[in-house]
């Protein structure tokens, strides 16, 4: 019968209850119990005789020692960290996770990738991604710019949360590209058993060794360890908060997939330029409103005033209460930019159909067929930052990086 | 060859382009060319060579006669309009979409449903539901309780814009309810060809004749007219802008089924009570924000200022930048009320995982297992308008109608 001790904090244990079987790792101590982390999250307290050692405390124990870069024969690959769960483990002290992990654990896991790959590790940030700003936007972008130049290809691991933010704004920024840049992350962290980083870094690797000029994001397809999808930037979005299959490409298909060490880019894309060039400024002013029944006129009116455009996510096909029209009317007549998307996620926009669609464009409200409320959001940042006000529409309208889809692809998605 | 006729005006035609055949309606002419509204919402111009009018503009032009309720043999239902697709029709004049049908021009349709229940038509509203108002939800709720008393079953059509939050809205005002409440509604509205009307509406009605005490939604199943399913109101969102398949039950199977005229409840699902009896206040001094990388400090606080409760729309499993935690914790150490949800909309949230999560706690910040964002603002309404602010959290945290999921359904939702 096993007997608490210190040295189990950060064991990984197995346990029965009810009947089925658990697993977990040994936060600490609460009473007589054992107080467990489980894989789902959760903390649970286990007597002891319910509690099987299956591996000990030992390899979650020791902080890493950095190292270097990782010298092999094929093409070099720069690796740039940000931050998030993918280098993340959990402190057994408190049971939280946090951003502490160095990138190696993960790539030097796979020897072929040493052989085939050189990887070049540039340590640019280490924070979790909710806390991602416009400036570490800009600052990501121009890491890529300076990597291009000696890269062939380029992997940025990210927090999930804002994964798909990030990607929309180096797609707008990034106007050439000489190289892919492939995003990644995980949704469990890498000292999991259970963590969904190994393979969705496997297959980031090995995308960016392939020949795209675009921004993509390289995560699982499905919840099971099978096969990684890569899915266009400015499409991708986080759809499930705790599963492998979190990231949806929204309304077209991925346009790759890695599985059994193979990357392969299956759908149209678009080919890498000569050179890797960024437009860096980005107008700040910018934001997002969701429209609600019982919103207010005067929260839009207020929260309007501080913005010189704002995406507002109506709707169905991008429809808000008429009683907003008046102050849209004089927000736009000011010179602010209004973008309306829709809370539906997928589906096109079109103020075409009903009334109120056609009462809001005459209200001076832009719209666009097809594009993802917080890729709208962020080109809108672009668009501001770097052309004049009396290209916005036309701009917004026009597809810049794959952001705007004329049709939707059949298939769930 | 045909040439057009302002009688045309209306009419339903066919024409080939490129080999394929399309088919739309006359809104009338522009120089030598048709002018035609397609099936899929867009307006083309054709010449008038490529046209075949296979229904002459009659059945659209004029304006239905209202009938009287329908006497049948069996179960009496209340069928309460409030507008919406489903009761609109297009405008061959300007090409919009508005609420103008009477509803029995859908019912008609099924005349075994005349022998098999006696329904009761109730006009109760005509807006389009973007329009729809809290006010409203309380009026709906009133006439619900009214109707309660003689019918066995109600069906309410809605624009399916803001159904869901009706649908949430309904389910915690009507805390005690003794008949189901089906709300439905269609993506296309209901004097095209194409419309989902038909069907939704036959099986709502069919719905209402089954045993539940709930507040359910009906509409289609997949995208093709085969089934429909009925979602619980409070975990049904709308996650597609045009398909006729919009309607998903987020993280939980539907409850049930209606297929070759046959409603089935396969899941379980509360029993009616012995009356029907409403909470009908709301503190309408509540909304949501979507938080977003860029968004600033300045925005979250004046936004809160004039609310008594927000719901956040924050990152994965519920986290924004911890440079919020300050204003956060002012707010509630004011007494003002925060739930954070999750942008995700699928998967659950939980604040004990990340160190983000903990801190939003600790500033004051609740959070419930797994609840859709919107659903989440109309029970903080509810709330707050019927509890004692102590009792806030415990209630938010409390299941009443089905709103929360300890643990999603296994499956794609």
């Amino acid at each position: 019968m096993p007997v608490y001790s210190e040295k189990d904090r950060g064991a990984r244990i197995e346990f029965t209850y009810h009947g089925s079987k658990y697993s977990g790792t040994v936060l600490g101590k609460n009473g007589d119990y054992y107080n467990i982390k489980m894989e789902n999250g959760y903390d649970v307290f286990i007597i002891p005789e319910q509690v099987q050692i299956v591996e000990s405390a030992k390899s979650h124990a020791a902080p890493k020692v950095n190292k270097v870069s990782i010298a092999g024969e094929g093409k070099e690959i720069s690796l740039i960290t940000t931050g998030g769960t993918i280098v993340s483990r959990i402190d057994y002290t408190t049971g939280a996770v946090f951003p502490s992990l160095d990138i190696t654990d993960i790539t030097s896991k796979f020897p072929y990738i040493e052989e085939k790959f050189r990887i070049r590790h540039v340590n640019f940030l280490n924070i979790l991604s909710e806390n991602m700003e416009p400036d570490n936007w800009i600052g990501i972008a121009e890491t890529v710019v300076k990597e291009s130049k000696r890269s062939s290809g380029i992997v940025i691991t990210h927090g999930t949360d804002t994964m798909s933010y990030t990607a929309a704004a180096l797609s707008f920024m990034l106007k050439e590209l000489s190289v892919p840049v492939i995003m990644t992350g995980s949704q469990r962290s890498s000292d999991r058993p259970s963590s969904d980083s190994f393979l969705n870094m496997e297959g980031a690797i090995n995308f960016a060794g392939t020949e795209i000029g675009e921004v993509c994001i390289a995560m699982h397809e499905t919840m099971s360890d099978e096969r990684i999808a890569l899915m266009r930037g400015v499409r991708a979005r986080k759809m499930h908060s705790t599963r492998r299959d979190a990231f949806k490409s929204i309304g077209e298909r991925p346009i790759g997939f890695f599985q059994d060490g193979r990357a392969e880019i299956k759908e149209s894309h678009r080919k890498p330029d000569q050179s890797t060039e960024m437009d860096g400024k980005l107008e700040r002013r910018v934001g997002m409103i969701y429209f609600h029944p019982g919103m207010e006129i005067e929260d839009l009116e207020r929260y309007m005033e501080k913005k010189k455009g704002v995406v507002i996510m109506g709707t169905g096909l991008g429809h808000m209460g008429v009683k907003f029209l008046d102050t849209i009317r004089n927000y736009t007549g000011n010179g602010g930019k209004i973008l309306m998307s829709s809370q539906c996620i997928m589906g096109p926009v079109n103020l075409d159909v009903y009334a109120t669609g056609r009462e809001l464009v005459s209200a001076g409200v832009t719209w666009v067929e097809n594009i993802l409320p917080e890729v709208a959001m962020v080109k809108m940042m672009y668009v501001l930052g770097n052309y004049e006000d009396a290209d916005f529409e036309r701009i917004m309208r026009t597809n810049m990086k794959g952001e705007i889809l004329c049709r939707e692809q059949a298939g769930d998605f």
